[in-house]
């Protein structure tokens, strides 16, 4: 991959052994912004390997959007000389190298205490279901929140899990963020990092961090499901005259003024202030007559097209977006003129956009093709620990070391 | 707040000039690692300060939770002297300081080329809505991904809103990545950062890194609305006997042999393998013979209560979760078992369990409670910039700065 000399993060090796979102979103944050991340799966992938959705070739979709711009190893994980290049791999990593990024689990050769006999300054962030050990993942976590059962249509029985699995893309930032704070802790000190991080705990972090658990502590209540609307101010989807749908959100003061005027309710909403004894410049009494306004803006939204909403409301304050599905986000060519997206050519897949880090800053990097699985092993082997090509072959038709 | 000495960042000085979800939760997540992190808000505080939740006093939930471990200043963002006090606080912060973390847009005098000309190696992270300006919140991002439409029930038609703002919450993750990494850069090289971070960069790269971006591009066509199935693999929700909800999920080969063996289904569906002429320990045939495998499962949750289900599937590699409501969560005392958890006093909320850092590393503090709005004014420009009382309560009595 074309890593810039100044990327923000140039220099660094981190040894990547992860499987599904969390790890390898974590490694791949990282090597967007310049690190070298070797990802070391056992010699015929791991359990993600051909994870759906699939490119016709079998090539998983999944697999290669998350492993952009890493280095593939692979190695017998069974073998003790497998797992000893690892061992290897670590110690020869150089100075800003000894990182490993994992959610093996019960694995003993990749765990703290045995890798950091090889670097006692070793960063080892450990990725787990809960903290205790006990695996989960981002669906069974999401379980436990409390947000399925006030997702979804208001008065629908049961709960709305989530397709986007937010808590493992919280957790893989999350453990970017833990190791490039242990990476500073050890520039300064010397001194290695030894990090957990349990899927259940980000998603209670994050529901706390957003104020949902004082909520229930503290109302003793659960929120209601309230469909599309934003809890606490104003914002709902509306249906346009041509079908299409629009979310429209008045976040503050000036947004509502701005929607008031720009579908020319501004005297029809003074008039139901009064009526209500409301005032809408607050987001709370916005919220508390949410529906009401949203009735009377409902038929302004039908009676247009899009096409009419837009040009009314570009120009004035009012957040809104179309609903758009991925469908359309591929068809109509966004994805082509975002600059966060490059045209790469993924081996198995073709040609495909793909983002970089969405981190714009000097030297980070545009998006660069996965590797196909093993593909650098001999290359990592010979260059950092220095074999020779005979022994990377006799490593392989010995089974230790998968093939290129 | 308790930082340790040897927090991973300790001795960092962040000024957070923010609102809302992202940047607030970027620099928390930075703090709870032991940086300083010094938030200035407008006197009488931002447009997020009064939001809901509200606690009886009228003390925001939302606001609080988002602003833990930081220091409060509050300044006149009008008055050109505020503004300055803003550039004297980034110049005195030394060496491991000149770091701004902010969302506000269009206010020239936080903007990278003002601040940079009083430190040339600032570090400067903006948060806005699209990377060409123009604004946008979490809501109508979301929209424009696709997530809405494919989350829900089988068979409804229209979108299906996020409850969890979770591209604010990615945003806020991704921006403690990039200070972090320009804080690495700035340690090697000495030079600084301008870094933007544009939230519908983060809801479009992360649809990217999921695979959802190829697999729109390769297939041409939208992925179905499946409900609460599991794409690609096995899980779904059941009901129980006893009225409650569970989510089950094999991803793995030995999941589900453990599943089918636990249900006492090992034969039946080996049968109907045999019929489907499918195989169940490929995750794709799980996944297409979706209904039939669950339609067989259902009667065994729904003849057998939550502690049954429990007891049978403890010590099976199935992965499952209760459905739990927030009010579950701290009705339950599970805010007090979590070790993630502790009970602080917030002011004008009360005594309330709440979440440090779900990255467990030596040196990371527990949580502490977020400032009263303007607290710390007079002992950061007392500390920090050597005032005198007298200076400050002179600058409270022109109104340039907010008083605590």
């Amino acid at each position: 991959m074309a890593v810039h000399e100044d990327a923000p993060l140039a220099g660094l090796t981190v040894l990547e052994v992860s499987s599904f979102v969390a790890a390898p979103l974590g490694g791949m944050t990282l090597a967007q912004l310049g690190a070298q991340v070797i990802r070391i799966d056992p010699i015929g992938g791991g359990p993600d390997w051909r994870r759906w959705p699939l490119a016709p070739s079998g090539t998983s979709l999944y697999w290669t959007a998350l492993n952009k711009g890493k280095r593939s190893v692979t190695l017998s994980f069974r073998a003790p000389e497998g797992q000893r290049l690892l061992g290897d791999l670590l110690t020869a990593s150089g100075h800003d190298g000894g990182i490993v990024l994992t959610n093996a689990i019960g694995q003993d050769w990749l765990s703290h205490s045995a890798l950091s006999r090889l670097r006692p300054d070793l960063i080892h962030l450990q990725i787990q279901g809960h903290r205790d050990g006990r695996a989960a993942v981002a669906y069974t976590v999401n379980a436990a929140t409390g947000f399925p059962l006030i997702t979804g249509p208001e008065g629908l029985d049961g709960p709305v899990n989530h397709v986007l699995p937010a808590w493992d893309v919280a957790c893989g930032l999350y453990a970017a963020v833990g190791l490039l704070a242990a990476v500073r802790r050890r520039e300064r000190t010397g001194v290695g990092s030894e990090i957990t991080l349990a899927l259940a705990d980000v998603a209670l972090a994050v529901a706390g961090h957003l104020g949902f658990l004082a909520e229930a502590q503290i109302s003793g209540a659960d929120r209601p499901r309230i469909g599309n609307h934003l809890y606490g101010s104003l914002g709902r989807d509306f249906q346009t005259a041509d079908g299409k749908r629009v979310m429209v959100v008045a976040l503050t003061r000036r947004h509502f003024a701005d929607l008031a005027f720009a579908t020319g309710l501004t005297s029809t909403f003074a008039e139901l202030e009064r009526l209500l004894h409301a005032d809408f410049s607050k987001d709370g009494d916005r919220y508390c007559h949410r529906q009401v306004i949203t009735a009377l803006l409902e038929p302004w939204f039908a009676g247009r097209t899009l096409a009419d909403i837009e040009r009314v409301l570009s120009g004035t304050s009012v957040l809104w977006s179309r609903y758009r599905s991925f469908g359309d986000l591929a068809g109509e060519g966004t994805l082509g003129k975002s600059p966060l997206l490059q045209e790469i050519t993924q081996p198995g897949v073709g040609p495909v956009y793909a983002p970089g880090s969405p981190l714009v800053m000097d030297g980070a990097a545009g998006p660069c093709a996965a590797p196909e699985l093993g593909a650098d092993t001999g290359s990592v082997l010979t260059g950092l620990l220095g074999l020779t090509a005979t022994e990377v072959q006799a490593l392989a038709q010995r089974g230790i070391i998968g093939g290129s």
